[in-house]
């Protein structure tokens, strides 16, 4: 089990660019949210697969099980789930001692970027990058289960599409 | 993946003990239902753990993902889904070339008693053994998910509590 803490902010700019990695593509799906956890399946370039069990607790700290699977098993549980996908391409960008992780979806979600960074605890400083925007860490439009199920492109406020 | 295709019965008396094994205890919760499938976390004898997604199709046969997991996890888990925890000994008895599992339920579900067998596919022929009542294959109220929720001590049905 890990504890997952981190807080995540719109981007603002594509400055991140310069010091990002070549990026991984991710393709996942939401196979079963309660109120109690979300599982997740998530193929990374196609090659490799990952079946992710968080605990559905809003805000910044969450616990999260992994388990390696193969791609094929997570292809077919994809198709199984009859859910949404999500696609994007993540990118990771050290900043400040950490690394921030940009991810910029395709898709429904397309010309949505947002970039996490993971903390030590919920109290640890955090210096944002110039090229992020308002913080969105408590904001479920965000949450990639929501993303799924009511993509970006519907969304109707001005505000969230400017991104800062 | 396995196809996953079996029939239940429920059981009639105890002679199927003269040609069971020790058995295995088996705790097992439901992490999340929906429409298309079922999570499931089984910990056999408290000491080896199993992940299990299987579609949410009723009938005989059944889409069907396992992977291994650590104990603890599972443990933490079956915490973190807030469901009812299922308690049952399971015991393997040979008959007429095939395997039945017996399961011998307690806690909430004490008292019920059923058998089940995995066969290649949904036409092939069963041989069921003396001590099997009732076919209750199709019976959702028998599925695993089903007795975690509405637990067979609520049952009122006394032809059911029979089991024959």
């Amino acid at each position: 089990m890990q504890h997952e803490i981190e807080r995540k902010f719109l981007v603002a700019n594509d400055a991140w660019r310069a010091g990002a990695d070549a990026g991984h593509r991710l393709r996942q799906a939401y196979l079963a949210e309660t109120g109690q956890v979300a599982i997740r399946v998530r193929v990374v370039d196609g090659s490799s697969a990952v079946l992710t069990i968080k605990s559905a607790a809003p805000g910044v700290s969450r616990e999260e099980y992994e388990y390696p699977i193969p791609p094929s098993d997570a292809d077919a549980l994809i198709e199984l789930g009859g859910g949404s996908v999500l696609d994007k391409t993540r990118f990771r960008v050290p900043h400040g001692g950490r690394t921030w992780e940009v991810d910029v979806y395709s898709g429904e979600n397309e010309s949505l970027v947002v970039a996490e960074v993971e903390i030590e605890d919920a109290a640890a400083r955090v210096e944002p990058p110039p090229w992020v925007g308002r913080e969105v860490t408590d904001d479920p439009r965000y949450y990639a289960a929501s993303l799924a199920k009511r993509p970006y492109r519907l969304w109707s406020d001005p505000d969230v599409r400017r991104g800062a």
